[in-house]
């Protein structure tokens, strides 16, 4: 099987200009199959606070209303999507930018049963791996927007992260992923104030060691647990780390690689 | 060859939700090949408004200048582009949103040597041809934002009606392509003043008698002048009427049909 790699970059990256184009270069650069999946960024709350938009938050999560669904749709969707997608073509790379609507990419529902409305926000039902692989058998690059639709007309904000694992899964039985999530820290460290000290690689055994010993611990941990459910799920490796050093990552320089 | 309609609908139609929805109903219902080129409406200017961005006019002609260019990106190909996509799901039609910039679509260049500096305007180079082709055997609608690219990382603002007529002429060596004007009037009309005095078929010869007897005159000139355009670079027929009646336009039973 070819290999294709699914790569979220999150709203740090997107936000700062000369990150987002070292980001680029080296996403324009895999050779073989790549999508993109963008977070969102400082934008939107910028835009929904010059329009007045209050943005509600519960229990430290942001409400998406109806006015602020409008807002993520606007800037995710369209313009950090649209400069992404320029921007790859002006690396002679041809990229198609797409929301989860289009050619009913993901199909999501608006989240229920939660003691908390979040409002227009999407849990995942369904990928469309087939249409994904025909974009991708027309040599094109995938940008993916964190929006999806309810088939029923309504768009939904989702979770950037949750659409890069559905995706990588969903594609696990026609490619060998590698599911790739670029952050602002240089991957699993073992002292988390020493960017230096960085776990090249995670395997189930060396996880439960890692955990036992406290080395690994709270935020870390729903984020290992995650790339474990990928693995079980058909993903090859998953591979955290800087997002600025995306060549590294890919090529296992840089980072921290998960294995089964 | 198979036909393929190319479908402008303008701003007034994307400003009225009721509207909008009979419209794309018609547009579901398409039998065969269809593309959607939709304009931008009020929701742009609102949004520049609400954000402070004065807007420029010069000779009665609104400026692009980088701010508005960031605002008709996110409400042209984010907003108002998902929502008709998320719609069109909703009526069983699988769509896909594209800007200029996805998948290499539409190549522009900034306006120069113009007496008014326009900002970020594009006049398009080239439409690629082969993407939209290989989009549309998937049985896939395309639903396509009024923004361009330079092909040098620079997303442009590009009259929806020129992109219409661009696409329609660049498909017609591959379809036999119909080119739609959705517009506020029944088509064109004798007297203006009478909705029911509708020219139900101009011809190269009628062209010449109407322009003689001054029933077509002003404003449509331009717009039928580029119709013939149209027809002499292989489109088929160009159809110009009421947007809600987009079924009636298609079968001929409503609006104005141009033929060579």
């Amino acid at each position: 099987m070819e290999n294709l790699y699914v790569i979220k970059i999150g709203g740090n990256i997107v936000d700062n200009p000369s990150l987002l184009t070292i980001c680029l270069q080296a996403f324009s650069k895999v050779k073989g199959q790549a999508i993109l999946v963008h977070g969102g960024g400082k934008l939107a709350t910028q835009v929904a606070n010059s329009l007045g938009i209050v943005q509600q938050m519960v229990e430290g999560r942001r409400i998406t209303d109806a006015e602020t669904l409008k807002v993520v749709t606007m800037v995710y969707a369209g313009y950090i999507n649209k400069n992404i997608v320029a921007q790859l073509q002006s690396m002679g790379e041809n990229a198609m930018g797409l929301s989860g609507a289009d050619g009913n990419l993901i199909k999501a529902h608006k989240r229920i049963g939660s003691q908390i409305d979040y409002g227009f926000v999407g849990d995942i039902d369904e990928v469309n791996s087939a249409f994904i692989q025909q974009q991708l058998l027309n040599n094109t690059k995938l940008v993916i927007a964190p929006i999806t639709h309810d088939g029923a007309g309504q768009l939904l904000n989702t979770n950037a992260d949750t659409i890069a694992q559905f995706i990588a899964t969903a594609m696990s039985g026609l490619y060998k992923v590698h599911l790739v999530y670029g952050f602002e820290k240089e991957g699993v460290l073992v002292d988390v104030n020493n960017e230096a000290s960085v776990i090249s690689s995670i395997n189930n055994i060396t996880y439960s060691q890692l955990k036992q010993d406290k080395v690994i611990f709270e935020g870390m941990i729903p984020k290992i647990d995650n790339a474990f459910l990928a693995l079980n799920s058909g993903v090859q490796s998953v591979i955290i780390g800087k997002a600025e050093k995306l060549d590294e990552l890919m090529n296992g320089t840089a980072g921290t690689t998960i294995i089964k």
